[in-house]
């Protein structure tokens, strides 16, 4: 698989992205085709990687083309306004690797950029997979279980939900499981606030009867909270992306502050401190299970294409793993997959029917409903 | 103050709450209201709690009635529909809590049981603060800074908010945090997807305008997002209450899991096992300074009267903690506070024209906008 990936984005472009490349293109079959300042891709590599063993031989996987240069000196900065951004640059980086997906000249595109310019711009060139009414942003998590990561979506693209595009968001999940996190029968779950089939929001108690009676094909769990996030018995969660980001960003931060309260504790006190030695091994062995940058990024989902985005922050290792993800989305042909399934779903009732099926039992936390404003 | 104590709500019950009970009786000024199964509750008093030292001298304080006891042999189960059940069982434990409040017998009610029970409970029983449209429920959770918990609402009582709801929130919210948690000036924030003040969705769009422009009085920073959650820079934290139980589940799943890594790793190697135990004091004081069970409970804010609920699993520190968090709130009458703020509320511009102010600059994520379906 030939992977276009965008070597002027992130915080740490091009330095870590184009060695992250070029450790893809040495470790693995596919092809790595480094978009952005020719100049400054050059320069990066004359540093080699501390990191990376075997450090590759880049000039030797240039001349074989199993890495390779395509020039623009555009790009676009995170504090860009996306759409304008990837409309006014006609060729900046990301443009360009998904120009060379549509025209077929690569398989994949990565970027550690700008994540609503990528989703823009995958919209403007790549279009939507056919019948998906929005694409999604899919978050891989790690969860309790090791080699059991979590699924996500939507994790941002869409903010408001219609309850349809929950149900396409449960196909999409399930398929990127099966085909690229090699899940064989992913289990789904729509977030809410309560196991219960009734718990919930005016959205999720009309998904909940579409995701059980209308998404033929999927192991539909039922509501899920969360509580069951890191819990390692779910694989795909569907959620509007206003409560996605929010559940990826409060983790991240629930984590950042534990990590920093146990430091404190241990860094105040010079016992601690030398007793914490003998225990890094493990301290590290756990960073690692925990490290969101083994699973491959996040793929938007439902464009005519394999997307991948990554992290702003991704280290060599992130876009590594980045690369293998797209290169599997690519030859699974997850998008054709999408195209079918959906093709395939079963027609959805009039809302009012769906209302009255979500209605049947509904107990509310707060029960008296006091007067409509 | 004196407290009406709920014996028989949550997983501990009577045991751990009459023990709490008594616990608070002992070390404050304020009198405990123990309401339950009376032989129940002097049966759990015969087994000495073995982590409360010194041990309350139960007989004394009964004596002294600094520590009471009122009968009733009606609970509400966990597991009962909440509405139903607070109306179907007259005596039960919550209702009969809410009543001595009512005719002023008690000044404020606690409970670990059923919170929707016992949001139903206040409702029909003390009513809502005159002006508030929705009661809130609102959760205390420890951050990265020491002694600055935050305050997040709604937790769970409102799944579809009004924006203007979310404008009362930031009200009772900052009554809350100034008065019981002792914030001088609490920063309030709206819960988003970025901090510009432009992200967001439909519900967070239109209430910006409203905390910025017709909320005087509250410390307004603007949007805040997940990763403000722990950070300690926040005081008061306003969503919607399917987002902020979604918060409250995640960050608890979070923890869990983490913890739960930790020990797996250390736990599967001998070495490991042993290099740990000298740590197991600084765990320990970790443990504590995460434990929300010392800020007190979630208090039920927009109803007449000082309600706190606790979780489920509250142990007699969660318990002797709420009981003075009730102390407090009924002291300080937070109920009239939050009648006396939302009356000087300005009044609230019209929907179309809040909806301009809103509109001004909103990029999306995903930018080209798909046919509505």
């Amino acid at each position: 698989m030939r992977i276009a990936l965008d070597a002027m984005g992130g915080d740490n472009a091009p330095y870590e992205i184009v060695w992250g490349g070029a450790e893809a293109a040495a470790q693995t079959a596919d092809s790595i085709i480094l978009v952005g300042d020719e100049a400054a891709i050059r320069k990066a590599f004359r540093h080699r990687h501390p990191k990376i063993r075997p450090t590759p031989d880049v000039e030797a996987l240039l001349r074989e083309g199993r890495l390779s240069i395509v020039h623009t000196d555009e790009s676009v900065a995170m504090e860009d306004a996306p759409a304008a951004a990837v409309r006014r640059k006609k060729n900046c980086s990301i443009n360009v690797c998904m120009r060379l997906v549509k025209e077929g000249k690569a398989d994949a595109a990565v970027s550690a950029g700008n994540s609503g310019a990528m989703a823009a711009s995958a919209l403007f060139i790549l279009g939507r997979v056919k019948g998906v009414a929005r694409p999604a942003i899919a978050t891989v998590l790690p969860t309790a279980e090791p080699d059991r990561p979590l699924l996500l979506l939507d994790a941002g693209a869409n903010t408001d939900c219609h309850h349809e595009w929950l149900r396409e968001f449960a196909v999409m999940g399930d398929i990127y499981s099966r085909l690229v996190l090699g899940r064989e029968k992913p289990v789904v779950g729509l977030m809410s606030i309560g196991t219960e089939d009734s718990k919930g929001n005016e959205l999720t108690k009309h998904a909940f009867p579409l995701l059980r009676d209308y998404t033929p094909g999927i192991a539909f769990k039922g509501n899920v909270e969360g509580h069951d996030v890191f819990e390692g018995k779910t694989d795909v969660i569907v959620c509007d992306g206003f409560v996605g980001n929010v559940i990826l960003k409060t983790s991240e931060s629930a984590a950042h502050a534990m990590g920093g309260w146990l430091k404190r504790v241990i860094m105040g006190n010079l016992f601690f401190k030398l007793a914490a030695l003998p225990l890094l091994p493990a301290l590290r062995t756990l960073k690692h299970q925990m490290d969101p940058e083994i699973y491959g990024g996040a793929p938007l989902l439902g464009v005519s294409g394999a997307v991948i985005i990554t992290h702003g922050s991704s280290t060599h290792k992130a876009i590594a793993y980045a690369c293998a993800a797209g290169s599997r989305a690519a030859e699974h042909n997850v998008s054709r997959e999408i195209e079918a399934c959906v093709a395939a779903l079963p027609e959805v009732p009039l809302d009012e029917e769906l209302a009255q099926q979500a209605e049947a039992p509904v107990p509310r936390l707060v029960a008296p409903e006091p007067e409509k404003r």
